[in-house]
């Protein structure tokens, strides 16, 4: 079978490997879809090269078919999942609070553990949830995005009429902005790419584009008060530098993004406004089963966000294109073709 | 009567002045203490120029005796009082949301309003508190910095067998300390300096001292979990990079200390173990009373916080000494002697 191996300094390679061969406990699938994600452009760039091993499988945004599970489990070949790609210590302070998301010793499937870009894939049944019939597989394989999002608004307690602002509208920020409006939070989104700009406004978001400073912005918008809720979901310096500027008294910034390094943040803005800010990360099944039923009820639109599927041995150039930027959403690696 | 004068550029003024001329709403107080605060000693580097009149007089944590009050007020000469020195708007988001104490265009008496660095000081009766007759002059100064610590600990949330770390044992450090150990918290306080550790020790509290890394003792006194809450209390930049190592998933970062400029913050943290960092300022009346309450049943030791009490004339020396470290706590000016 077709797999792909991260051999690190912007390298993947495609080859040959042996079919995986599952656990008692695991399921044999079929990959359909994998999408590219910031984690894995991450990966890419080689900043988390202590986690991942040397010709390891990436991938961890996968929509599959079942190929063979064990009989107990339930699962039927031919069905359609979706897979939860986290092995928990089960014994750490995270995981004995009910965090097990955030534990001490995680191993994500597609980082530390093999991944979805393969052909087949083995799975423990354990981590699959099943896709409703009326999805796409372009849609499904957004699952796991709209599962991060499903999070991130839950984790920030966004409320009806909230003024929220989220700084960056990539598909993680789309998403983001998508499940607060189903709260009736007024949403804005602040983003500088000409081609996302467009796609935002189709879905109907308010954007802050590149043409605007947000924080004048803001201050128009919510009469000096500030917003109630920020998001950065950018990565960018420059958004953690915004982010305490367009925050009203007591509000609430969510860390969504991955910051590599240590940046400047105005700490005495925390001090005058006792301003809260929380990381937010992954996901719990609840939020997995929350996007499950955003999506198949098609109250938050998946399909406009996913720009082009390719396959997988232009895996290579998918990345470099996604890094480049430009006119790019959500790129699948589409197995199933 | 004698007052002080903050002429910029590190340098105060002593002097004379007219007495002061109370409104309808306030009464004249005769100052009788004044503590020299962390704020203080930013006002006399300068770092606050933008928010101070020239020639303006500092001082915001003061007891007082009543030389004058209104007779509807219900105070009579001779009484002692402390001092809530906010002057807030009433009309802005943070006085809408009822933390009036956060005011958007907030004014501190002693900050953009006249402080209590002078004999005698006219301030709103609406600003006044009782002080209980079981405590000291030297005790009573004491309440408005332990009314901050009060602000603080309640912010936090800090419980029973909570792991607390205070990062810094000058006086808001150590009176946060000792107001966490009255909820049955595990405090431990991280402090350099040898002369506020030992009396740190002395007031029974458990202290990482400068021969120890703050990393090394929080891994082996929670046994790899990281603190449950960690104050930063002590406005050193390496106190920031420490805050985010040492505490747990879903952990508490309360930051207390004022950083005049942008700081790193390991935002990876935030996002990895979902931690959670507010902002804590100032206080409510309900902080206040609270602190008045700890001070008078003897709950929290107020004295051996006191270093010396210097004159009026000798704010400028006054200054300086703290400013340079060494062996002190707090310093009150006295007026009363």
């Amino acid at each position: 079978m077709r797999a792909s191996f991260y051999e690190q300094q912007r390298r993947f390679r495609i080859g040959e490997a042996p079919m995986p061969a599952p656990a008692a406990d695991e399921a044999l699938l079929r990959v359909r879809r994998v999408g590219i994600c910031g984690t894995d452009l991450h990966i890419f760039q080689g900043h988390l090269d202590h986690r991942i091993p040397l010709g390891g499988t990436i991938g961890h945004e996968t929509l599959a078919e079942i190929a063979e599970a064990p009989a107990a489990s339930g699962f039927r070949a031919g069905e359609r999942v979706v897979v939860e790609p986290l092995k928990t210590c089960g014994a750490c302070r995270a995981c004995r609070m009910g965090g097990a998301y955030l534990c001490y010793r995680l191993r994500v499937l597609g980082v530390e553990e093999p991944g979805g870009m393969q052909e087949y894939w083995a799975v423990p049944v354990a981590n699959l949830l099943r896709v409703p019939a009326t999805l796409g597989d372009d849609e499904a394989a957004m699952i796991e995005p709209l599962a991060v999002a499903t999070h991130d608004v839950r984790r920030a307690e966004v409320k009806a009429d909230d003024a929220v602002l989220v700084l960056g509208g990539g598909p993680i920020g789309a998403l983001i902005a998508m499940v607060a409006r189903r709260r009736d939070a007024r949403v804005v989104v602040s983003e500088v790419n000409p081609f996302r700009v467009e796609i935002l406004r189709k879905l109907g978001l308010d954007v802050v584009g590149p043409e605007q400073d947000p924080r004048a912005f803001v201050e128009t918008w919510t009469g000096g008060d500030g917003a109630d809720v920020v998001f950065e979901v950018t990565g960018n310096p420059a958004a953690v530098r915004t982010m305490t500027d367009v925050v009203r008294v007591w509000g609430t910034l969510s860390m969504v993004a991955i910051h590599g390094e240590p940046l400047p943040v105005d700490l005495y803005r925390f001090f005058a406004r006792e301003l809260t800010m929380h990381g937010s990360r992954l996901y719990s099944r609840q939020d997995w089963e929350e996007a499950i039923g955003l999506a198949a009820s098609g109250a938050v639109a998946l399909a406009p966000l996913v720009s082009r599927r390719i396959p997988l041995e232009s895996l290579q150039q998918g990345m470099e294109e996604a890094l480049r930027g430009g006119p790019v959403m959500k790129v699948l690696i589409d197995l199933a073709g």
